[in-house]
C-alpha cells in the first residue's frame, strides 16, 4: 500500500547493519529501549478526563506555567461545572473550543460557584528554575525552543521569560480582550498547524495526551470563527473529572516520556534524521511542534 | 462569547485612529483593498474538483514544481481513474490519503490506462527562473522560505534548488521506497501540523484551495498509520474532474491572491503584527505555514 512507508520509523526496526558501532535507532527503538526511570506517571491532581459521547480525552495540566488557571479549572471540575456543557466551536486548522453556550447571558449562564470568573494572566513566567531541554535547530517565534516538564515551550534569555507553545494538542483558556478575562471555564485545543502567534498572548494550561482525534475530527462549525450555528450541532460534554477524585482503580495508568532525559534527546535526534529506508534526504533538523511526546500505559509488573 | 476575539483580525476593522499616517490594516482590510490585478484566476487545466458525498474539494495543481506528476494526474482524471475509489487513510495530525484500495493486488487493481505507473521524482527543482517572495523571519527546515506562484516553498541558494513545503492543505503523491514509485494515483493531503521532514523526500503536486474541512474532519482510521481497517469505513470518491473538461458555466470562478504583489507582502506584515485589540504581544514574525493564502469567488461584474 503506497505511503505506508511514510511513517515506517514508527513501526519498523532499522535494517540490520554489520557496522561495529551500534546502528542509529528509530524512534520506536529508542522508546522500546527506554528505562523505567525515563517515564513519569501523570500526576492525578494534574490529569483531567474529558468524557464525550465518542470516548475519553485525557488532558495533562501544566501548573508549572499556569498554576492559577490549573487551580481554577480543578475547582470548576470539582463543582461538575463542565458536565452537560458543550463543544461550541470547531474552526478548521485552528481550534476546537468548549464551555457554556450561555456564558454571555447573565440570566442563563452556569454559576462558577467557588471558582474565579477572572484569573490573572499567566501568559509567560520567569524562566529561572524551570527545566528546559533546548532544541538545536532554532525557532521562528522564540529565541529558544525546547521542552519543560513534558511541554513544548519558548524561552527568551533577554527577558528571562519562558512560555508554553501553541503546538497541536495544546489546551488553552479562552479570554476576551482584557488580559484577565479568562478563567478556564472556556477551553480550546489546537487542532491544526501551530498558531504560534498566540504564544505569550493567552494562557495555555496543558495538553491532550490521549484521545486527540475525538476533538480534531469533529464537524467544523459553519458560523464565524467556526462556531456552531445551531444548538443541536453542539456536541455535549458528558463529564469532566480530575483523576485524583476517582478511586485508584478507575484512574488510567498513563506515563509520559520525560523530556529531561538522555533517552528523549536520543529520540529527538532519531526524528531529526530519519533512519528508515524511505527517507532519501533526512531533514537533519526538527521544529518544536514536530517533536513527538510519547505517552504509554504503565506496563503491568512482570 | 470568549475566544471570539481570537481571530478578530479576520472579521473586524481596526479601531479608528486620528493619526495622520493611515493606520496599519488588518488582513481583512488588506484583502478588501486588493486591486483586481492582485488576484489570479485558477487555471482550468490545473484545477481539480474532488467530489465527495459531503461536498466538493478544489485542488490547485502545481505544474511549476511537479509537471510530470501533474500531467499524469490529468491523464488519470480524464480516464475517470479516481471515480468510485476511496479515502483509505486518515491519520490524526498527519495526512488523509485516497486511491485504489486494491492497488497492491495485481488481479484487482484498477488499470492506469495511458497513465504512467512510475513517475520520475519531482522532489526539488532548479530555483532559477522561479518567482520567489521570501519571508523575512527564517525557517527551521529551509535556508530560505517563501512563496512561489501561490505555493509555500523552500529554497537553498547553496544547491540552487527549490521545493514545495508540506504545509496544511498541501497535496502530495504517495510513493514506496523507490524514488520513482509514485505516480499520482494515490494522493495525500496534510491535515495537521506541517510535517516538513517530508520536504524534498516526496513529490508535492498542489494544494487544497477549497473544501479542506471535508478531508480534515473525517474519522481517523484505527489501523496502522491511520488506514481504515474495514472497507465499509472508507469514504467513496464520487468523481474527480479537471475544471478544463467541464463546460465554462460549470467551473467555479475562483481566484487566488497573487503572492508576488505588494498586497501580499502587506498581508504578510499584517499577520506578522496583528493589529486588533486582542493581541497584547504581536509576534513580529511569521512562519511559512502560518501565512494565509486567500482564495475568493470572482466578483460579479458591477
Amino acid at each position: 500500500m503506497r505511503m505506508l512507508p511514510l511513517l515506517t520509523a514508527l513501526l519498523l526496526a532499522a535494517p540490520a547493519t554489520a557496522a561495529e558501532t551500534p546502528p542509529p535507532r528509530t524512534m520506536q527503538q529508542v522508546i522500546a529501549d527506554a528505562k523505567p526511570g525515563d517515564w513519569r506517571a501523570l500526576a492525578p491532581e494534574d490529569t483531567l478526563y474529558l468524557d464525550l459521547p465518542g470516548g475519553r480525552v485525557v488532558i495533562e495540566l501544566a501548573p508549572a506555567f499556569a498554576p492559577l488557571h490549573a487551580g481554577n479549572i480543578r475547582t470548576l471540575v470539582r463543582q461538575r461545572y463542565f458536565d452537560g456543557l458543550a463543544i461550541l466551536r470547531v474552526q478548521d486548522n485552528f481550534v476546537t473550543q468548549w464551555g457554556d453556550p450561555d456564558a454571555e447571558d447573565a440570566a442563563k449562564a452556569r454559576s462558577h460557584g467557588k471558582a474565579l470568573r477572572r484569573v490573572a494572566p499567566e501568559f509567560t513566567r520567569a524562566a529561572a528554575g524551570l527545566p528546559f531541554t533546548r532544541l538545536p535547530d532554532g525557532d521562528v517565534y522564540a529565541p529558544e525552543a525546547g521542552f519543560s516538564a513534558g511541554f513544548p515551550a519558548g524561552r527568551d534569555p533577554a527577558s528571562g521569560q519562558a512560555w508554553l507553545a501553541h503546538c497541536y494538542g495544546m489546551v488553552g483558556a479562552g479570554r476576551d480582550n482584557a488580559p484577565d478575562s479568562g478563567s478556564g471555564a472556556e477551553l480550546y485545543v489546537v487542532i491544526g498547524h501551530a498558531p504560534r502567534q498566540l504564544d505569550r498572548n493567552i494562557a495555555l494550561v496543558g495538553r491532550v495526551v490521549q484521545g486527540m482525534e475525538l476533538l480534531a475530527a469533529l464537524p467544523r462549525g459553519t458560523g464565524p470563527l467556526g462556531f456552531y450555528e445551531k444548538p443541536e450541532q453542539r456536541l455535549a460534554i458528558r463529564s469532566v473529572r480530575l483523576a485524583a477524585d476517582l478511586p485508584e482503580d478507575q484512574r488510567l495508568p498513563l506515563e509520559a516520556l520525560r523530556t529531561d532525559t538522555a533517552t528523549f534527546t536520543t529520540l529527538v535526534e532519531a526524528r531529526r534524521n530519519r533512519r528508515d529506508d524511505w527517507y532519501l534526504a533526512p531533514a537533519g533538523k526538527i521544529e518544536l511542534c514536530n517533536v513527538p511526546l510519547p505517552v504509554r500505559r504503565r506496563p503491568d509488573p512482570a
